[in-house]
């Protein structure tokens, strides 16, 4: 690199990332000194006049008060982050400053736990916990049908939305012995535009497209919500949805909580018309409070949004988003660019 | 069938079995009238005079006292199990009473639990859960390694015991991109007799025996306990053996409690000697009171021997009891029947 760059990095980073950043002799780095607590705003602000580059968080706001704050000699956001809402798009495009980001890093993780979700709420995994934890199990005699889930295997799995987790998800399921799998994407009816596996070709088991939400949830043993949260998509699975769903069967959301509608849901478990769910998000995450209706409901599952949360992701997302800060820096392509 | 066999079967049967039952109308049956409680002992001898066949649960002893109730008509015990260890096996083959038991049945529905129990063990799923009931989770401000644990992805997973069971649980990891597995047999570094369901021909990833279990231990990021209880695997994970095992790796116990020593995983546990735990099964089960230490543990997860609780498996192993019964009754061949 010809200059010396200054960059702002709002957190520490983990091991080989943190690394990746201070091994580039040319840059002046200026990075917030907690690995677990977001940098202040007001410390952003200060310190981000003059810089090249930025290397955000989720909980950093991305507008035009921080550019104002930057000035001219900003190129490149890097944030470590899979969605970008936390970023004004339209004014970047407008001073022509480029965007990385990190969408592919965690496809894994997440369909890891779409599969530890879809079986805890089969198998009734929280109720399973809380009965030992409290001391019931000496109380609990055995019976043929004590504690007892639908399975699996044989069943159709629904996907809202199928992209690549979803199709990650789906390649999991199949050795579990599943019958069918059936996606609604927001063309209804039409082949999947992307065959990430290549599990469409191989056609171990029917992997069709659904006419419309309704077959979908009629038809399925399994919902996986994947989607994007959209006008479109925001509390598609509501009353209506969960009453045409089967009783035997369970929901399960990785994607965003407002898809589904929370009041909803906790009816239909209630008068028992689904047989459970598992939940990664909800709606007005974090703000969960103990006394929440849905975590009084035995046979929900509910995870603190920890898709993406394992160690390797996460040190892959790290490492993306120093190499996307560079790539801005030297005008080279990036990992994931998103295009203004 | 030439006569009307009297038949007695402890407990009311699901749907289809219970079906299968009545529709015989040479028998004559005496049956159990709860479908959660165990039939009391003084029942069950009181009715047994005269029976020739006797459907049992695991609750129910079977012994002497019991065969001298029935008398000399006794032909056939159908056992609604997979263990017969409460079958007292040399006084059948004494008498010449034919065992039925229900060991096929549940194969998938224990692999499924133990892909539930893996990832909840990486993924911290019992700790995830607790956060969000307790309230936490608003509390909790996002960091790159928040709530994280180790990927499935590129793991070598370590079966102790490589029968049905573990290889369909091999079966399906493979998806998720493990990178190896190793077994340990009762005959170490042996390749492994049967192979259920042609993963070893496939050869997809190397599926290994180990030498020994100590390399077992300390090659594998996750070990699967499926292996039979016999003297020599009673405590076999216990102290030396968690020593041996990564910081990162999980362990998962879907066979059965002894084979771990509960106060050595407690203490690995503690320091952090290895990552986490998944339990189906424990010393001294049910007896777990509230205050047992190794529900203490944020990062072991418990849940009450539900391994092969899904409707459909003890729908399967209903209907199975009831066809070992009948083939008993008629000299005709059992489903699954045990060589005495």
């Amino acid at each position: 690199m010809p200059q010396k760059f200054k960059v702002v990095v709002t957190r520490q980073l983990i091991d080989e990332a943190q690394k990746l950043l201070e091994d580039v002799s040319d840059l002046d780095v200026v990075q917030w000194p907690s690995e677990d607590q977001p940098a202040e705003r007001s410390w952003l602000l200060d310190n981000a006049q003059g810089a090249s580059g930025l290397l955000v968080m989720l909980s950093d706001k991305v507008d035009q008060e921080l550019l104002d704050a930057a000035g001219n000699d900003l190129k490149v956001i890097a944030s470590f982050s899979v969605g970008t809402d936390h970023v004004d798009t339209a004014v970047l495009r407008k001073r022509n400053i480029r965007l990385g980001y990190t969408p592919t890093a965690l496809t894994d993780a997440v369909a890891d736990l779409t599969i530890m979700l879809t079986l805890m709420a089969q198998r009734r995994g929280g109720e399973a916990i809380g009965k030992v934890i409290k001391g019931e199990w000496p109380k609990m005699p055995w019976s043929p049908l004590l504690m007892t889930g639908p399975q699996i295997g044989g069943s159709t799995v629904g996907f809202l939305g199928f992209g690549r987790i979803g199709q990650a998800t789906l390649k999991r399921f199949i050795p579990f012995g599943i019958k069918r799998a059936r996606y609604l994407t927001s063309k209804p009816g039409q082949p999947a535009k992307e065959d990430h596996f290549g599990l469409l070709k191989e056609g171990k088991i029917p992997i069709e497209p659904a006419q419309n939400w309704e077959q979908l949830a009629r038809e399925s043993d399994v919902v996986i919500i994947g989607c994007a949260l959209t006008p479109d998509t925001k509390h598609l699975v509501g009353k209506d949805f969960l009453a045409k769903m089967k009783k035997t069967a369970v929901l399960v959301n990785i994607a965003r909580g407002p898809v589904v509608d929370t009041d909803a849901l906790v009816a239909a478990l209630d008068k028992e018309a689904i047989f459970g769910a598992g939940l990664d998000v909800i709606e007005n995450e974090p703000n969960i409070p103990a006394d929440h209706p849905i975590l009084k409901q035995p046979r929900c599952v509910l995870v603190p949004h920890i898709g993406s949360a394992t160690i390797e992701t996460r040190e892959q997302m790290a490492t993306e988003s120093v190499k996307n800060l560079l790539a801005g820096l030297k005008g080279e392509a990036m990992v994931n660019e998103v295009q203004l």
